[in-house]
């Protein structure tokens, strides 16, 4: 058994991956932390997870090398947690935006803050399973992707390279803005309506342009839907565009050991990856056209954060990689 | 033409009932109020609406005798406002809670403060017009009723003091508990489920039984719905049951000039009141056993709220009942 | 390993419950029949439960004696397929109607149809194991309880008999409607709307009425919820109410040895019961007045339906009450 | 005043459409027809307009030279009808398809049937008042354009000929799917989830490309919303991009006279369309990507069908464009 302990287990998604430790087989919860929510026990916070555990303040001096953490924290804020987890001899999952991009040169333009370890910056590895299994099985950090990215990513990456003109137009459900209560996720703003936001400024789009290689259109949509993602892209071949079913072969031939990802013959809705850490894909081609259109359905909170970490995780400490997954 | 006031119009009420007041065939918007919002326009704060009027904070010197005035404060802030407005001679519709229970012994322990005007509050009328609508047009200040009891007194009303045992099972959309976001309306918190609040604490409990001579069990519950609310009554015939035919009767000659009310034949839905100032009440009975159900639904915002208020101004400047409100 | 037999797998209870036994570590899935989607897998009826068993028509002589089977047909339609597997040495948890009701007499009324087997009937056990445990687990015929009494019989079996003037004003999500496309259940009928149905008129009423041992009012409602199902009810007590603290205790010790149960504080929502096999229910008491308000909520396909199933067929088979169901 | 017949009144545009006339102060309601609900009331189909009229089957001797009707069957279906009328001197607005494409080789491949009177297409105007108002005015039949076009019409037409490698991703509420009940407009199938449906199939793609001048990729999506409609169009300028500001007053400009259409300046939600006959557009620009993003939302069954359709009638009757609309 390894200690995982969940830094910020309070909001949505540190919630949701404490209770995928709390039942997993291999690992057991360490300190399962929050700073406003300190004091409350998890199941008061997440009612639906049943995990009795206390909320504390983060205590340095209560890890121990060789344990595993997962930190949930805002972006700008889990830099320097990570940094001090590392320095203790703790591999870490780090959940927040914080070691995504590898430029250090774009978090003062995107995030606004300077990155205060460019060097585990450079070290971090980009924790999709999907392409980077090996790395992310030795790394010290893995900078678990952001929810747009994945749904995204897991739907264009099979043709990486083949295409551009890029455009990725995102539907996310509103747990992906996070607990906090504002106005625009007040019941009566959401329900009912479906709107873009942040159109050219989000800051999911340079994370996806990093691993598809080109600049892409990118640009999400808060739906009425508490829980799922679907990334609709569009996208030009460079070159012939292959035959339908050539091209979902090409994808099932990427995807074959993927545990997590489903290619799916119909446009996939969010139902089927609601709740679990499934992606499902779907490329079609319009062949005259040379146009690929692909979605990619995620659950933003499993597959889209607290499951990937965990798969993140398993692949970290050497375990079968959907292990306490299914 | 006659100048309405709307005093507090940042709000879900006020904002509804301020483009009610604009494009009133008899009324003129007169000062719009807000306090945070002071500043932006109406159609900034709630764009459906197309109103484009600036809001601005509250100035009591740029009122005139003989206008009118609806106030959309919160409770307890409210009724200081409709003391100074009532002394410059101005009619009030009180939106808020601060002129609806007659005994002034009621507010410190329901609303947490002591009525600063119990002269006012004798003389003000509880504004449901199909009970009151004559005292209502001779009125200084309308006391509008709470979402709940409109509703609730639609369906019980015409068989007052012939029913005991009354308990009131409530549904109310997530735009009553008004605009702020907190944790209870967030999206996330809302959808996909229904939960009772306030058991046995709510404050329209007394304001019901005040009305309908009698106490009541009266719990609220909050569904994923923006607007709407479904009173469902439960009742005990004091004496013999009527038969069901005779009952309908009943309810139809009780509402035989009330405009906004319709007697129904089935349970009605949320749908059919929407953004408008209907009512529908639907009477059922149990000859047998004795029983009472009875229905009553409405828009919140509407008949619950700024409708009913349009309803009283109008009554209160002698003009048709249900002007503007088509 | 025990067999199951899924008869009527391809609605909404019976995909649910081919899932559930597919997972399950005990049982292995038998026949898993449909009559119009026969030769579809389940998991192109149902693709959130990755069930890749193709449904057949029911083959009487695919079952052996000693297996189970819970049979999801429609009502009327199930008791002759449950006579026949019950002859063959199959002991059967029947998740339609067609056992709950002790008194054949009420089957004409309620159903209209005359019950083909009486004596069925009278061996059958409801299968609420709260209640009925041990004889649950010698049964040849458990009849599983509808979700409205499963829900509404948790919240009052506690002080049964120490109460009168019942009044269940119960809400069910859509999928308790089923799968067939209807009016009622278009997105455009239930979105953004509640409204009653069936009133005075529910099947689920003199099943409530035979466990709980006297009348009650019965009135479900259909919210915009897909999943889940909250009994809000009301009653009178009939000697001296007790104390806050003292219900609550009972309502602990009544539910002690029920892992499925949970007494709570706060009204519940659905949120925590959702698409697992647990029921939350929360009894709060006006001392004053006398009454109950009791509240119980479920998922209303798992606890109100197949995974109440498979924590009858655990009990039948000697296996944890609550394997394969955490 | 002027008799406008509603030839298939009984689905959602069909209602929605008498509505409207119902209370137009200039068109008197003619035949109200329907198949199916012959003999029913509208509002008991729809209870939310509040139309008393009674829906019988056409009857085209009850039509009289110089009235005029708005035909809303089915595609394949109203070509027929429409031929009927126009043949009686009725001058029509089709709100199905079936005079939409100008080109009457396109509706064996799209539609499935050959026109029956190509030289009633040839003669139709594409009824988009805001590109074709003149037109309009004088025409027999006018073809009322699909909900889908018309929201990305608006958002794309004020750069037409300046645009290429359109991509247009949209979202439909559920009522554009129409009334009829199946199982993909199941409350179960629709809600927490969004898909995308007849990708590269759907029949308003050749229609949107018919008016914009070249081919679009164009993508529905089914939201979980009654009623709305967001086109999300995404294009490359063949020229120079414009500044930001230059772009929104090119808009400006060109919708100047056009009564309602709305040039806003933050991506629209639904919430400011729905039940009115207003669009908003919103464009954006990426000057250096050279790139176009616009948004175009509407109610689709008002300025997406039965509104649009009455905006059509007043333009051919001589009246304001907006009457019987605000």
């Amino acid at each position: 058994m390894s200690t995982v302990h969940v830094i910020g287990a309070a909001g949505f998604s540190g919630a949701q991956l404490a209770a995928l430790v709390h039942e997993h087989p291999f690992f057991s919860l360490g300190q399962v932390t929050a700073r406003a929510d300190a004091g409350r026990r998890i199941v008061d916070v997440a009612p639906e997870y049943r995990v009795d555990a206390v909320l504390h303040e983060f205590d340095p001096d209560g890890v121990a090398e060789g344990d595993f953490a997962a930190v949930c924290y805002p972006h700008a804020e889990a830099a320097a947690t990570v940094s001090q987890l590392v320095d203790r001899g703790v591999r870490v999952v780090d959940v927040s935006a914080d070691h995504r991009l590898r430029d250090p040169g774009l978090y003062p333009c995107w995030y606004g803050f300077d990155h205060p370890r460019p060097d585990l910056l450079a070290e971090a590895v980009y924790g999709l399973p999907e392409i980077n299994r090996d790395a992310i099985a030795g790394a010290r950090v893995v900078a678990n992707p952001g929810c747009y990215p994945t749904a995204s990513l897991l739907a264009l990456l099979p043709v990486k390279g083949r295409i551009g003109d890029i455009v990725i137009d995102a539907k996310s459900g509103v747990s992906g803005a996070g607990k906090t209560p504002t106005p625009d996720v007040h019941y009566s703003s959401v329900a009912d309506s479906v709107r873009a936001y942040k159109v050219m400024q989000h800051r999911h789009a340079p994370e996806i342009a990093q691993e598809i290689g080109t600049d892409v259109v990118f640009t999400p949509h808060l739906v009425p839907v508490d829980r799922g993602l679907l990334a609709s892209c569009y996208a030009r071949f460079e070159g012939d565009a292959p035959h339908p079913d050539d091209l979902r072969q090409q994808y099932a031939d990427f995807y074959a050991g993927a545990p997590f990802v489903e290619v799916v013959e119909a446009p996939p809705g969010m139902r089927a990856v609601q709740r679990n850490n499934f992606a499902q894909v779907c490329p079609m081609v319009d062949q005259a056209a040379g146009r690929l259109i692909a979605f990619g359905v995620i659950d933003n909170l499993m597959k889209g954060a607290a499951g990937q970490a965990v798969q993140n995780l398993n692949l970290m400490a050497g375990r079968p990689e959907d292990e306490g997954l299914r």
